[in-house]
């Protein structure tokens, strides 16, 4: 029986981009002038893994209670640029089908629930679905703690489940926890980046992903 | 001799993703509601084609009224993201260096001198360097005429100029204007979407770039 682990921004909901310059407008107010696509490309994996990385492409150090604010800020832009955000393109259908076809699925994302509970009420998420935040393990992504956490409640073994994810710190993560990768473009990797990191199907968005659940074993009987 | 031709968003300027939130914006004011992810990869066409493409994928029409309000739009919201706006790394350095060793360059982008302004003042750019923007032809990217406009500027013969973008646009016109394609990283797409689409090189950012100019056949004697 399969069941999938869903990763949140980029895959679920349309908030990448708005994250991106959020870190973007913070990392700039303590005086780290980054370009944008290197954000990018470092979104989703773990806050503290992301600004540690960012502070080594610019060979500098960063400060505890620096990281801190940074956080901070990030949070606050990013709460400037919520009313932008809304989930992908078939994003609640597909939730929605997989729970009409009794098929278990949880919700694992490198975000604090601070900023993650938004993008959740916007999905119309049912009672007794599984959501996994940074704020339950002690590594997030590339680590597969959060993965392997949301495994855990669903009562799934290794190999058991899918995880799908729009960036490569969601493929790495499902590797390590075991778990086969499904990549989304709505996030705005590459499908040849995505694919190179071990997704081993990639779709457009959620609505692409939902008119092919037969190509990952889901059927509806 | 090598002669390049610059494009500018993503490219020199750091502002790629600025521009895909203003037309995400734009398109939303107007009904239009477009995952951001794919306004991104189509940065970098024509505006009137962009406008065209986005329209077709909603399977919408889009009346001529209400694209010109689109553009406008677009460029009043791009303005209010410019204080986020900065040269790349190393792209001041390196049309410096390429001036400083009499090799011969060009600007040639999609977007009107209206929106590209703020970002050519920003580069510090000499006199008497072709500045061609889409004011000046009558197909922007990814038909050739904005490179071939350049290309005539700088007394240039087909094959002899290279174009530096960040976008499969432009490596798609450089293609039909027999020129070779140089990609950067820099826009936001990623490595192997622009060696698809025809580029030789690709760098991360003009920083990159300026130190590998020898791979391009630049000789500083």
């Amino acid at each position: 029986m399969a069941a999938f682990i869903f990763d949140l921004d980029g895959t679920l909901v349309d908030s990448v981009y708005q994250h991106v310059l959020a870190w973007h407008t913070a990392l700039r107010a303590v005086g780290f002038n980054l370009s944008v696509w290197k954000i990018h490309r470092r979104i989703g994996m773990s806050g503290g893994l992301l600004v540690r990385a960012l502070a080594r492409e610019l060979g500098r150090e960063m400060a505890p209670e620096i990281a801190e604010q940074l956080r901070r800020r990030h949070a606050e832009e990013y709460a400037k640029l919520l009313p932008q955000v809304e989930p992908l393109p078939g994003a609640r259908e597909l939730l929605r089908d997989l729970t009409s076809m009794k098929v278990k699925w949880a919700i694992a994302t490198s975000g604090a629930i601070e900023t993650a509970q938004p993008a959740l009420n916007m999905l119309g998420i049912p009672d007794g679905i599984p959501i996994v935040t940074r704020d339950h393990v002690e590594r997030a992504k590339p680590d597969p703690d959060l993965f392997l956490a949301a495994g855990k409640q669903l009562h799934v073994d290794a190999g058991q489940a899918m995880v799908v994810g729009d960036s490569v710190w969601d493929m790495l993560a499902a590797r390590r926890a075991n778990y086969l990768g499904i990549g989304v473009l709505s996030g705005g990797y590459g499908q040849q980046e995505l694919e190179s990191s071990g997704a081993y199907r990639v779709y457009a968005d959620p609505e692409e992903m939902r008119n092919h659940l037969d190509e990952m074993g889901v059927r509806d009987d």
